[in-house]
């Protein structure tokens, strides 16, 4: 049975997660505020480590200093009072009237000089409470309609800005790294950067882009009907994995923001597994933190917002347990000899062969049987991924 | 641990599945064609019960008399040496290049007609084989420009095929009924009854819906992004599943046809606990065979195909075993109850109670407390998929 | 060019759509509401004839009687003033936090009351207001997860809800027919008669199945994937297109409410053709309201919502005029009989052809020569579908 | 009204496409094989100017030298009869058995060796040909389970595989840029860089990345619902449009390969007026060839075949005049400064602001007033889209 999660499991949260009010685009909130106090101390209670925000968040949009500045005060004493951390922050452009276009990309400059001023803003604030990463999501960054963008003007004033903020926290001497989150659409109906390869593309075009890296999202990617697992291992490839957000998404729909799990629940064994025990010596590939960024369902009540946090945690606790198993079963090791798994870590040409040499090899080609691939040489994948989906239901 | 298969789980198994060649839109076949003699066997020693087939995967298309007969005796002494039984059989009107625009409905009405000849002549060999059951796919029947097929004259079409093919077995006092199976799209750009809501609702223009019900396959719905488990309820609730067809996908895409479970994992396990643990007692809300509809991957040689034959059963056994302990924990039990779940099959008005006098109910409407509901009267339906997602992994 | 809109071509708006506020999933309102009264003034001076709504759009849930009545007369003058009509009412079952599991098929049966109550109170006033259409959203009837809710439970529930109703219009005398409104997901994970077909089905196991039809939506079932044109023309073989929905949507997403034309421009052009030429004598084979469902983009102010709402109309006129030239076209007429589309139409037996003289009819099967099928015998759908794209550009 | 395609729009079509024999997942070959002397002057005769294909298109895979030679010999009289060049050469590594788990990035290590020297071997073809640009579509590179593939290691073989290309070409002195197609799904589950974003960003990690851009496809990338113009938007923005692949799909689903502008028509819309019209100085943004990968639909014979491609660049050439007639239109020019899209290429920053001075801008942040946007400042975009409707509509 999996463990209580602990603060080593560095598990974290969105204060916007549990304390989404349950508005939808058809309905209101059907839940109360929870005072940002209260949250720190469920949440510590609850096993997690972390804290993560938007500004808006903490403190409404057009707070005045005072109001901000007491709400600060009173996170800061929670954070004393609970040993609770803030890994990540990050800032609203996406909620307020004057972003109904875009912050970073609003077709208007005005609007953009805004965004990023609000921003400049948030990132000291980020820096003062020791905040190790700064994601940018930039839902409103898009359009509906093909001739409203010019996408390319778009990417440079994205690019602009970054290399801004890139240029600020080193002259500032801030220990902040920036993480991208894509996302297809939805508030926009396209949303620039749609993808983490979208993302990882224009990282390349920084001026810093040592300094930026991408924030993927289970549910992002699958409102694509992409393989998320295989995406943060692209991103881990890249060197890029700044920060991941965990949670659930039911297919190509609306974005849901389940709990973990309660959505591909293979796909989510796969990226645990990826996460724990994917590096080269089998340990974790990643020691960030498990970020949950989910919404607690409209239909519950306050019980089933901590209900619905402490399942994020336990669902990543119980894959974890079955990845290490699937990892330690003899069975799993020789299938994934069978299926040639390792060996796509050998190189194709061998040490020192030039491609004369290998033009010259004729067991590579002229001599090489592709007729023996009909009727055999079977990869044996469909065993392999019963194994793998075994584990998952706790059968072996 | 779930035990191996019986005939009494009533596993069955298209021959057209275990027998796919591996030919996809982008390459040709991978392995050879299997014998139907070693197919029977191979199945029955698996512990499957039953084995279906179209007419063309029996005998080629265009095949002789004699040619037709052998494979139907060697095919009948396969059943009676090894107990296999044929409960469907099916007709292939999408594969030849006669069926290019379809069968029943191809706008050529030479082709209806051969299409319907075709169909009728397999009929009698259902019957002389002891088919219960009759699919109709109607895979080619569709388009992809709207303006190339009259949708109504289309649908009047198989109106007219399916009314004569009833009063055909109803003559000839065959026991046999037919199953309608839906798709969205794919071999057509758009497919006519493309889920199995417009099949059921097809089905009641018939001149003899009693005759007709609907096969539906996880992964035709899945490809339209709808809950399987949940249509299948609306087929049960229509009296309407006559047969089903199990396999796997991973959401909106192509026809995948993976084994059953390597899919959406919890609509998965869900539907099981829905044909297994359904009924108002708790028992089995549907008899029929178990067929699995699937293919193996394209990857896999021989040994791999009868894996994968395998795991569809072994992971049918083990939702099944997950379901029941679902049902019969007793947290679970009380879970459902807190979210109200069992309320729902209480009438909404009382016994006897009319509009009128519901009408004059104040507590109803006028001192009813909608607000009550702001802040308060959370159903716990997280932590109702909690429970269900940890009997799903073994771990409760 | 199209002309004007007027009366005659029956558009409608729902109050709903013209007032949408802006706010969505990630943003509060960008605009203002506007009042009724100026609402109907500048539908009428654009040409449409008729205002639909739900009973909260009018007066808020929760107004008191006097509130409720104020609004009603102001609506009724405004009415009288303009002759702008009320074709069809519906009921908002979905906004208020009482409804956070849906209405008619909420597990809480006090809800449930609650809801039929809010329905026969709104029936009332439709009747009053001389609407001829009710429509059914039942956008909250569903569940995020697959055990928190009885499917069949959920369809007796609402089959109970519709039946009262029907007994209830029946008795008072009312000329009131239903027309449910599908919708695959989006507020909930997955909702009750997600498609037109389940739609279509549940309603044949009514009471009083003529009282009851569709109100099938452009962008819901493109939410599945579905050909809309398709969909309404399987809704018109069944007699059961009883209102419609029109916008825009780009592909699977969330529900976006585009302009009319705004998205799947095709479809909508083969919808307009289906809907005004369709019939028999290529006359209309729908002559209720064109009901624009849509919501302003966010992005605009209040000349942007007027411009939407023109832009809706203007579209609809530019298709039924590029529609009537498509079928007015030789040439299109030509190619429709190369590709036997109209072939479709004659019934594949002969008139007083039984299926002992199909049966003996070796032409039909026997001595028909498939095989001439292959390389030959094409039915021309390209140069089809190139042809109604031509006439789509307006450049034929 | 198009004009007639003349060699200077540069409009080429795969061998592969016009030659598709209709065969499909379920079902075979409709069509006959047509000989490539006959494709090539057919093609020349509609007015394309180029061919291109893949190995096994020309000579069937296992061809022997002398088999092979005949053929190219064939191609190079056909060429030279007719003025029809070859500027693209791509690499069967998909349609064999051997290849049945991938090319480059098969687990199986001598598959990887077999397939890289299929391709230097292409390479040399392509050279010898005057092609400019060599495609890679890596189809096969994928997997249908989660732990069939290590992910890291295959985009590190595809990375080695590319770098020996690199070199190859280089030190051949080739005039030869590789161009990466990249695609979701289809025939696998899950393809190594499934968007074009992460193609683009896979390309940065190469040792030679001048050499390769990318071979975005319309199907490809609306395959995971993407918006294509704007993907390719980026593409330009990289620099790396090296080719690109025109044709249609509706929406979400099987691979459909459609005739350019029978799916997304307003998508088509924007991306021609991205190309043709979309550089600084309204000129083109990209001067390749317009290459067709599309498929004739199976319902066709030969005479449907040669419809369907003059059908593609038809419709090229229809949107390409409507897109100047949008830009030309002096109400078009002003909405799209009303909705300041210009703006958007103005710097957000100053010429020679800086952040400090950028921080002391009160006019920016504390002066700015943000709850202007409510209610006020709509950008317009409606009616954008309106008038960009109605010229692709050729109604203004």
């Amino acid at each position: 049975m999996a463990e209580k999660p602990t603060r080593d499991d560095k598990f974290s949260f969105g204060l916007w997660t549990v304390n989404y009010n349950g508005s939808d685009p058809f309905g209101g909130p059907t839940r109360a505020h929870l005072d940002t106090v209260h949250v720190v101390e469920k949440l510590a209670e609850l096993g997690a480590y972390g804290l993560t925000f938007h500004d808006d968040d903490l403190f409404a949009f057009g707070s005045t200093d005072a109001e901000r500045q007491t709400e600060i005060d009173r996170l800061k004493q929670a954070m004393s009072d609970t040993g609770i951390e803030v890994p990540m922050v990050t800032t609203n452009l996406f909620s307020a009237p004057v972003f109904k276009d875009g912050g970073f990309t609003s077709n208007d400059r005005a609007v953009r000089r805004f965004a990023l001023r609000k921003v400049l803003r948030n990132i000291d604030l980020a820096a003062e409470l020791g905040a190790k990463t700064f994601v940018m999501w930039g839902g409103r960054e898009g359009a509906e309609y093909d001739s409203a963008k010019d996408i390319r003007a778009a990417l440079e004033r994205y690019r602009e800005a970054v290399n801004l903020l890139g240029q600020y926290v080193t002259d500032k001497g801030y220990d902040i790294r920036f993480a991208i989150e894509p996302k297809p659409n939805e508030p926009r109906g396209d949303i620039l950067l749609p993808t983490l390869g979208h993302a990882l593309a224009f990282i390349e075009t920084l001026e810093r882009p040592e300094l930026v890296g991408i924030n993927p999202e289970v549910g992002h990617e699958q409102m694509a009907g992409l393989n998320f697992a295989a995406g943060v291992a692209q991103a881990l490839y890249a060197g890029k994995l700044y920060h991941i957000d965990l949670n659930g998404q039911r297919g190509i729909k609306y974005d849901q923001d389940l709990v973990f799990g309660h959505g591909d629940l293979q796909n989510a064994f796969a990226l645990v597994d990826l996460l724990e025990n994917g590096g080269p010596d089998g340990g974790p590939t990643y020691d960030g933190p498990r970020h949950f960024d989910y919404k607690p369902s409209r239909t519950e009540d306050e019980t089933g917002v901590w209900d619905s946090a402490a399942a994020n945690m336990r669902t990543y606790l119980l894959l974890k347990e079955r990845a290490a198993a699937f990892r330690a079963d003899p069975e799993v090791q020789e299938a994934l000899q069978a299926s040639k798994v390792t060996e796509l870590s050998t190189p194709t040409l061998g040490e020192g062969e030039t491609y004369d040499t290998f033009l010259a090899d004729r067991s590579a080609f002229e001599d090489f049987d592709a007729n023996a691939y009909f009727n055999g040489k079977g990869f044996g994948f469909v065993r392999l991924q019963q194994l793998a989906l075994e584990h998952l239901l706790g059968a072996r």
